[in-house]
């Protein structure tokens, strides 16, 4: 086997990029910004100029690449295509085959930046020595990630793992980003968390440690902690629709863990014990015992599941 | 590629057993009893004598044979093996092992019953073409199977595909076989169609074709055939349940085409039609346009499931 690889997580502003040996060992993690002018044509050039800057400098040859994995932040067709990338304005862009004319010589593939991030948290991270994982990332909104067998579920339709849209209450009058109505990440997202502290604020008339006009997903965690009522009862009511919402995906992937990241995720220990008690209530008898674990990679897990993505 | 296989779906009662060309045309399909005395101990040498004798009957070598695919009514294990088998009287069988000693140079693979016909309808039946794809069995139950990239997605505790199960009235009260409420089976089988049925009979003052003593699903859907209205309401809350259920599933897995198989799928393509309809109301925008298929194999999906089981 090649010694290194080449993790590429492109974002909207930066491109994260890092150099792996190809046991899952970090050497070196540096950024680049992401050109997104003129269609974002620029943006694989200056990525490819990096990466051979780096190889010169430490005098790697294409010989020691196993290959470069590349993250987008929309849609990646199975072949590593984009028909659309918003974010990055690109369209019709033919990641490998753009990349691979770069850098003659080295296999290139692409992947979607959550599913990406997914596949980095079970080589490297939360998931670890797991084969069947399903990653939720409670940040703005909930995204996912679902992998069998060490790859990605992308979908038919890149919906693959899109499991904030799951709709959790058909009865929400309230409508989503997605233009549906009751979406679990109306509920367990921050900004979902959010709103969940202000509708039950607004009935509060007891004492509380919350402030009803600047509550946010971590104050209500904050106060959780320190066993304030209010929160409490905002934190069950997450972790209750959020559980329930798992035990279903559990009985169409049934993985052995489900990974928990997102800004949220830092409230830590406490959100998952919260998350995995309704869980285990709601679960099918036999994936009461799935295992629930913290991400662990941060914003690195793009690029860890990048390098994953060129490994046999 | 060698040229024949062998599929064996070993039920309660008989084994059903098939000669295939590794192409997918099946030769000849026969059955034995499936005799469980004795802690099902004969079950694999009958299947073995069968297949030899079938060998020796059209002078096929082990040397034409690319492998022998098994369903099981239970749960199996990745490497083939059952832990446990409550219809067939086993413990601890290692399929593959067992019955590559009774079949020296012979290659074995085993599967769960319901997860192989899953597959055998993608490959040879209503998901022909489809490398994803989610089967919902609608009989006594609600079973299912979801298939990615041509693969089984057994689960990390057998629970893959086990949909009948995911939860969609938390409010019911009364309790699914599995010791839960609210399951989708509950409402979606044909016997929770029948339960629908009733509860909706009890209610009723004017004029139906449905008899409030002998109404079946298969009654509720002759009636709806013929535009009775109450049978239209039985119809609309049935394919309602079953529409947003799986527009959800397609969140998690998002296939290509949802096939619908078991009993109840017998009311053919006006009950896809009402799923479907339904269906679209509710799902995730990428996936409004999944398709919908009836299953076309059958009771014998399991035996084409199991020889596309043996193939590369």
């Amino acid at each position: 086997m090649k010694k290194f690889g080449f993790g590429v997580d492109i974002g909207g502003t930066t491109c994260k990029i890092g150099l792996f040996e190809t046991t899952g060992q970090i050497v070196e993690k540096w950024e680049i910004p992401t050109d997104t002018r003129e269609g974002g044509k620029n943006i694989l050039p200056d990525v490819a100029a990096s990466l051979q800057g780096k190889m010169r400098e430490r005098s790697i040859s294409k010989e020691d690449v196993e290959g470069i994995g590349i993250g987008i932040p929309g849609p990646v067709q199975t072949d590593g295509s984009v028909p659309v990338c918003v974010n990055l304005g690109w369209k019709n862009v033919h990641v490998p085959a753009e990349m691979e004319a770069l850098m003659p010589g080295i296999e290139v593939r692409a992947g979607n930046d959550a599913n990406v991030a997914a596949l980095g948290e079970m080589w490297q991270g939360g998931g670890k020595g797991c084969k069947n994982m399903v990653m939720v990332t409670l940040g703005t909104g909930v995204g996912g990630g679902i992998i069998v067998d060490e790859k990605i579920v992308a979908g038919s339709h890149g919906a693959g793992g899109e499991i904030g849209h799951i709709t959790v209450n058909p009865h929400e009058t309230v409508p989503c980003n997605c233009g549906r109505n009751g979406c679990l990440e109306q509920y367990c997202s921050a900004t979902g968390i959010t709103r969940l502290a202000k509708e039950r604020l607004a009935l509060e008339h007891g004492e509380t440690l919350l402030d009803k006009e600047e509550v946010s997903a971590k104050a209500v965690f904050d106060a959780y902690k320190q066993q304030d009522k209010t929160a409490e009862e905002i934190v069950e009511k997450f972790a209750g629709i959020l559980g329930r919402g798992l035990s279903n995906i559990a009985c169409v992937a049934d993985p052995e863990v489900f990974v928990i990241g997102g800004g949220v995720s830092k409230a830590g220990e406490i959100l998952l014990e919260a998350v995995q008690r309704y869980f285990k209530k709601a679960a099918f008898p036999s994936c009461v015992d799935t295992r629930f674990a913290l991400a662990s990679l941060g914003n690195d897990a793009g690029m860890y599941g990048c390098v994953k993505l060129i490994l046999k």
